[in-house]
């Protein structure tokens, strides 16, 4: 049975109101919440998984954070970008233990955490950010989650290009991604993957006219995901009646090396139906 | 500049028709693809991203895998998980180095690889199945993608209880996820999280007029993520005509401890409109 | 050049903050909107698509309302049935001018009035509805929009059964529609049509259980629509953030005569995979 | 009862594996089924409703044809507008019995059918088609269901401008919808509505780019409708697995006439987040 260490960064929720709080538990201090104090010193030695009392009395159970939390209920002074598209990022950019990962924007972190959550302490993340203020959210949110010594937060400007070479994967999150790509390819290996989040349409468009082979970038795909919540109820089960409509639309694509007078279009070849079928 | 070595997995893309082939290197081997034979030694040394040509001149680009490459090119005999839905498991599941996890039924191993790239060398993953011979298609795709030393395949029926205890996560992909609850809730650690995936509304009803309290389970959530792919295409982006309408629902729990003489409900959360606030 | 006359059904919008209102114009009356009085005297006469201002100089546009307008701008006391619902359940339901069309409950009327619209002055709608009250938010609705004439608002609960035979459609918006199948099919000619709309995958089981041939139903389809904005803005299209999640589920079926010895069953269809090829 | 009559348009279904024909029955004429022979004279005087047999003991339905059944069924020489987008549209461009209404292109005329079943002996359609060949498979659709008596097919392009005027709507199903906003603003009457579908993102932004105030449109909406199948299996509810991803973008305005010296400007209301709040 694992029982709550100080330095744990420890989940309290409490099931009613589904409040939540994430903490770095720390011996003297302690979490007022709307329903009551919780002495860190308490939560000490306090099994994962039970339910711990405020001093008035109110319920909260003691968890361990997941991903899917620290991104959820990071302090966020930006759009953050959502659990469903760090996932689905992390698949498509192959990013795995050991990994190093170039991200711009920094934001408020997000994504930054959940990358620095996969890569472990042998890979890194150098996240870049022109707005200086912003990432001390960003710092703030790596700190508390024990996540910080992973990610190395560098204020600058993506235009100027990155200090890094031969990364696995970079990710733009920023107004403009289409204007970085060349800077982006630099950095990349052969065969990393760019990725890039961005909410307009038009966007897309910039990026796709600006990811051809002649870049040194195949194999492009534009993707959404759609996220759809239920009531967990049994006897009356359906879909909530709100959600989010959109986050953004998320493009990949591979660095690739041309060789010289190879002939080769990737924006023609989304209309010739690719069978993408696999061999095995 | 890293190139291909003895050993190493590779994905070898035609950019136009897409064709696809998953490959670890072995001197003396060759691939023969529809447009020509490719020999292991002649991808030897070739830098990653770098094209290859075929015997009769076909170009092939010479890239490494992703997670998403190595399901979406698995050898299958099954339906398999899809990389959005294992993305978001990951990030639910919280799974990141070292974490351990079990997993029923293995099926094709789609989801047996993402999970087991995931927890990296200090992790493992312990995939049970009922069907004999469809393990023998995950142990192939495992062991062709390097991955197999981090997974226990075993042959067994989750009814029968599982042989791990403390298990950071356990995910249930089978017919009838809801009878093995409480042998998944003895498996998991206190805080650890259980997922599973049903095609069927009656199934999340089943799970969840079992998923409650008294079970040891808490901070139920159902959701289902739908993705969708755009024509790459600059001057006519749009989605495809035709997506994938369905995978599966997922479903979500913590393993709580519930302390005697505390009134808890945990299916009835949904109708009072939790406030989901994240304080910081 | 139509102009607006007494006994018109008009709306009025602000474009800047898309404030409307449904009027019908009547000599005398006067419209108190956010920003001034509209005088209905002032009113007529003025060329439907133009632009009228307040009494303090505000400008609102005068125009026709569509069946899309009737609908979302309704008094309601009760959840309404969408547009992009009740434009699928006329086509579904084959509503034309002169269909007769039984619907319960009435609610507050959204349904009624877009089948009122579409039935003509040939047609009619009956319109059952238990809660007394309710219905006479559905009666000034439907009065307002001219369209009362078309309806015969009945209280009454259809399990008691239907008073008119032989009808075109019949609409079921009701929390146990699976309890009155019987007393549907008595009410629905031949080939006559059933729809039903409702929010739980709970419901939809019931009726599928009950929709068989033996019932006189065959046919059975079960949709749901879903509705994506768009910001309409050139520069950065992208759909809104937030949508609606999920109005109901949508279930037809057709209403047959089964002869005595076949042996048919209705449930098993889809397993068969139904190739629904149209032959011409 | 009603029973088939010489002149009806019925549809004809298998249940097993949902084969379907519509016919206008006609004395001395059979049908040919995959399954054996219908004769016209067998199946006039049968109850609509009921089964009827081939002459080799295979049974189908006689059922009468809704909107939906015309159009999915459609001889179909272009991609048609599915009857989601087709009520929908309807409803959005106040489509009633009495309606006079332009489209363009006609194509194989999917929509033409739904606007003539809903606009009555009272209301016209009038279809614009350039391509002279495609609009003799309409002409076909049309005839076979009795429709044809309220369109008049006209060959001819958009781009020279339209014949008639105060129409209650314009229907732009073309390319370039963008290139005939003042032909169409022209044949409009004042608060009539302009919808367009498209298939392609850049469509809409041409679209939104050309519609503001100066050119006589407000109120500018894009949207989408995405239809999800069920299979309607009591036991195993769930989603088709594949489904149509992308039909079109529907993009509606409302023609309006502008008072000279306002200052308005419709593209940035979408910014302002309009209220959207109906007033009682």
């Amino acid at each position: 049975m694992r029982c709550a260490q100080a330095g744990d960064t420890v989940l309290l929720i409490n099931e009613r109101d589904r409040r939540r709080f994430i903490r770095t538990l720390e011996p003297g201090r302690q979490l007022e919440t709307h329903r009551g104090l919780l002495k860190h010193d308490d939560l000490i030695g306090q099994p994962i998984g039970s339910e711990v009392r405020t001093h008035i009395g109110f319920s909260y159970y003691l968890l361990s954070a997941t991903t899917d939390d620290l991104i959820s209920n990071a302090i966020r002074k930006t759009q953050i970008i959502f659990p469903k598209d760090a996932g689905y990022i992390i698949m498509k950019l192959g990013i795995c233990p050991g990994s190093r990962v170039i991200e711009t924007g920094t934001g408020s972190g997000g994504l930054c955490m959940a990358l620095a959550t996969i890569v472990g302490d042998e890979g890194h993340v150098y996240s870049y950010e022109l707005r200086e203020g912003i990432q001390d959210i960003a710092r703030q949110n790596l700190k508390r989650t024990g996540l910080l010594q992973r990610v190395t937060l560098k204020p600058g400007d993506a235009h100027a290009g990155f200090d890094e070479t031969e990364v696995d994967a970079v990710f733009l999150d920023m107004l403009t991604p289409y204007e970085v790509l060349t800077q982006a390819r630099a950095a990349l290996r052969g065969g990393g993957v760019l990725g890039s989040i961005v909410p307009t349409t038009n966007q897309v468009v910039e990026l796709l006219k600006n990811l051809g082979v002649s870049r040194g970038y195949a194999f492009v795909e534009v993707e959404e995901l759609i996220l759809r919540a239920y009531k967990p109820i049994s006897a009356r089960l359906r879909p909530d009646d709100q959600m989010v409509g959109h986050t953004g639309y998320l493009v990949f694509a591979r660095a690739v090396t041309i060789r010289p007078g190879i002939d080769v279009n990737t924006e023609t070849s989304g209309d010739e139906g690719p069978s993408d079928e696999a061999e095995v």
